[in-house]
């Protein structure tokens, strides 16, 4: 039986990275080299803290020589390294099986036992035969090994425990960017305008009116980039009359981010609805009222009803409800367990079908809320259009464009594409070898 | 060591199905035939598209003959054909080891690679040989195989990812039907009657009154539907005097919804809560005010206070947020992986125990609602009682059925039941040989 | 092969505990001692309802020897024996390997199959060729199985199952207490004290008015709770100037439960949101607002606009909900599923420094609402604080202990001991002997 060592320790480091009930495993990361413990799958396990000591590991050489060395070490930045601490390691000790593991497991893991935490463990080595022993061990440890290959995946292994949100950012600062744009518009329009015009003071609607007046524009943007990409790479593999053309990256990152952009969707539509449902809530509202009260009483108007506007507001109000709705059934199947728990099918009919559908009643929620204002002068302050007009335009290009997409000519066309028909199909004639077909992702919501 | 061929492709057909990582398996859909590829576990792997094509392999059949045969095919409709497409294979070569299995991977789970998607993959086989080697297949491919026997279950595997919400089915329909009948039954009462009695056009209350009438009726008929299936359970069991009875097929069904009639319920309660408290944005409602306000200033009431109201709206949100509290920890329990971190006391406390408070609140909170409108004569306009009577209708009687249930006699009866006792415990003496044991559902809640 | 004999019976019991496809294992409950069914893994399984007629196996003693005796009985109270009774069964069956498992498995996992339910097992043994047998057992039964060791963890396996919430337990008491001494003491300074001194009855405010001061303070009083903890921690490894001195078990316990404290506190402030949209839904609410419309009226003021109360309470609204944003996500990231998708830097990112945000967004939220009442001595009724005075006292420390917590010094100190670093550290150049190391929980937010 061939002996195991583990190099590095696991992030959050100087913890001992092996649950209860495996024992002879201990911290070693104040000695510079130890040998530590022996178990059935390990006769020796090394545990060293960084990188920078590897090198003391240099006079036990020969002790190593065919064994298998686990590297579980972190490092603290992305990529701080030119080779990921594993060929490092490879490269100091070319006659050890190097393996890369462990290294996703926090501290908080630990303590908690493999009942609660995440129990995925990604490993790799070049030495196939030491990296399918590693995975045994782990699996008998109660992990869920991953095997990701060679040992050059151990760099994307080490970065793992280092990302941040990585496919969040993109989606984040476009939210942000968005938000604070509609912010600083509608407070021209609302505050500074009024105020110019006429010296009338209308700071405090700044908290509430105007940051309720940013979230659906940003809701519903979003909601319309989504399905923008699907439309995007549906109109690329047209063009081309292939489905095995790559996208381009920009296209492509952009795919893989529909859930992010989905999920700040409607997390600013929900938070959109709690400061609509929060307005009537206001002192401000209150006085307004009052005064309404007081000017109808003295202009003895009996009965102020408003039949139109009447309409309007329960149709917004009605359409809001439902695609938010529908939003939430959307977010509810993002959970992961919830998401696994859906066949491929039922999948893209809630995200795909129901998603539209949701886009649709969206729109319309924005088109009665704007009704006739959008064709009078007096909403163009500053020669600016209402918030509303500019929310409708991204939205209003996903729906046409959908709809040339469902053309049954066109539809016809796509279905073929995507079940595996091209435009040029000569080269395939030749039968044994396969032409440039490539594992890309194909199927488009 | 066996050869491994694959036969058909995963659904979202013609992308080659395994994750990054696994060499030598290409697509091969626009090849008749391809013998691809070849791996540590696979001598040769063919992948071929559909079905009608799969007479084309017959010319290979020599070379197949005592190799694994992986069937990968999907449908495109449930039960498309009389035998399953890995029966119908396996009568082609009978030589061969068939095994059915990977259909369910979908092209995106093959994109994302086994970190994010569902990673299950059922396989089945009559070879127990070879089904074990591809279930070990599997598990080192990352996904997690789960056995389902012999070849005969490659038809339910086969129609596992067609299935478009097998078990929402009945409880939606259910749902939207109720919601359509009390939909017209409110619009008749509320909008019909005032226009046909007064030439009153409330036809404003359409988007939003009407509906709000109508959602809270279907939410809590859905409720009273999850616990009153348990009611005959218990019932069938008593009348019986045995547990190891099967129920009748549409009680086993209605058992097995229970848990899409209770989300079902949570989603109807939320959005009818969403309409309640949109109720004081509306115009309608600020016209109304003003308008009473104007009245109250020209009658000159200093004091409009009716305490009687007061309480009885104050008595009615208050079990609403209730109820509506209780029925959001039954939902959160419902998301798979929360469900699975409680053990079966835990979840039968919630389920069962919360779940008839809950049920029992917004009884309180129907009966609130209706105070003494019940009685009056001109709440049954067109001689129709109002809807608060007919929704309080089925709680009453499961709640009462309850009742009965909890009285001591009758509940120790039923845990004998349910701990195996059984009315006629004659033949069972024989000792040696197992009586009419069947692995039924037994716990009802 | 070594045969395998299963004792005792799931819970609910009665029920075989084997899913559909694996055949062969009957219910024996009913009679005594039954060798029943036989399979690839098991030459003989014996399956027995209750721990007092282990005895009655002692006949087929001679039958047993050498073999493998699956102990899969649960109990009906926690710790119900001195041992458990798999360790009963072994001092019974000295000759024979006692292995327990598949207890958690209940009836309901069982009917729905491994599909849906949880499929953890737990299983422990003091035979290691024993343990691994079963634990194969276990994965070709689609289950996962978790090894806990020797057979001493049985006591520990045979308790999972009766366990109610067991972290739950003190934060609900906590939470609830809490309730109750502030609805009490709300209910003192705003009905009693009005209806003492002026002889106002203001009764109709306890369903809503009074239980809507108790949630908020409640919520933030929790919130801080789980952040006091870690600070205390914090304090504790500064004052000893190590991280690997264990933490007193108090503190221990409650480090343990600040997630189940942080989701009630999550709780409790969506239930205060919902109470305070539904205040302007009231009778009581419109009955104020008509009157004061009539006053305003009467008293001929035009316009009764307060620009200091217009801001107080839309800050008061704004900071409500980006605290509740902030919180659910928070909340959202608490489901295991999600949880498990995020990485220690991803999770700590959210739990620690977004956690820290809503609680002082949440602070400025009530320092907001109290204003300058704080000041006033009328809001001393009874001579008693008013709530959100009392509601500030624990925010206000945990924040200032976080800012100490955060001064230069002190924060590159408690990172070096959190690296390993130790106030004394002499003994550990002793190389080849491992110090005082302990694998407790060191991370801490």
């Amino acid at each position: 039986m061939e002996s195991i060592s583990m190099m590095g320790s696991p992030k959050n480091c100087n913890e001992t990275f092996l649950p209860n009930g495996v024992n002879g495993i201990k911290d070693a990361s104040k000695i510079p080299v130890g040998i530590i413990g022996s178990g059935d799958f390990a006769k020796s396990l090394t545990i060293r803290l960084i990188r920078e000591h590897y090198a003391s590991l240099w006079d036990l050489k020969h002790l190593l020589v065919g064994k298998i060395l686990v590297d579980v070490s972190n490092n603290t930045r992305v990529d701080q390294y030119p080779e990921s601490n594993a060929e490092y390691l490879a490269s100091l000790f070319p006659d050890s099986s190097i393996v890369k593991g462990f290294n996703v497991v926090s501290a908080w893991a630990l303590q908690l036992g493999p009942k609660d935490a995440s129990r995925q463990v990604y490993i790799c080595s070049s030495n196939v035969q030491a990296r399918q022993q590693i995975i045994e061990l782990a699996r008998q440890l109660n992990f869920i090994p991953i095997d990701l290959g060679a040992l050059s995946a151990s760099r994307e292994i080490e970065n793992l425990p280092l990302r941040l949100f990585t496919l969040w950012k993109g989606p984040v600062v476009l939210a942000v960017s968005l938000a604070t744009f509609f912010f600083i518009y509608s407070f021209i329009r609302d505050v500074i305008h009024p105020y110019v015009r006429n010296q009338q003071s209308d700071f405090y609607k700044i908290p509430i009116e105007i940051v309720n007046k940013t979230l659906p524009v940003v809701a519903i943007t979003l909601l319309s980039l989504v399905y923008l990409s699907g439309l995007l790479a549906a109109a690329y593999q047209l063009y081309y009359g292939t489905k095995y053309r790559r996208f381009p990256p920009w296209l492509e990152s952009w795919l893989q981010c529909r859930k992010q952009l989905g999920l700040l969707s409607f997390f600013f539509a929900t938070v959109h609805v709690a400061y609509s449902l929060c307005l009537p809530m206001r002192r401000s509202e209150r006085y307004l009222f009052l005064n309404m009260a007081y000017q109808q009483v003295h202009a003895n108007v009996e009965n102020s009803w408003n039949e139109e506007e009447v309409w309007r507001i329960e149709m917004y109000i009605s359409f809001g409800i439902m695609s938010l709705g529908l939003l939430s059934l959307l977010a509810v199947t993002s959970i992961p367990s919830v998401n696994s728990a859906l066949n491929w099918r039922e999948f893209s009919f809630i995200q795909s079908t129901l998603g539209y559908v949701a886009l649709l009643i969206s729109t319309f929620h924005v088109l009665i809320y704007g009704w006739k204002r959008a064709f009078e002068e007096e909403y163009y302050r500053f020669y600016t259009p209402p918030n509303f007009v500019l929310a409708l335009v991204l939205p209003c290009i996903v729906i046409l464009g959908k709809i040339i997409l469902l053309l049954p000519c066109i539809s016809r066309k796509l279905r073929r594409i995507r079940r595996g028909w091209e435009k040029s199909q000569v080269i395939e004639q030749t039968s044994g070898t396969v032409p440039h077909v490539s594992p890309e992702r194909v199927t488009v919501m």
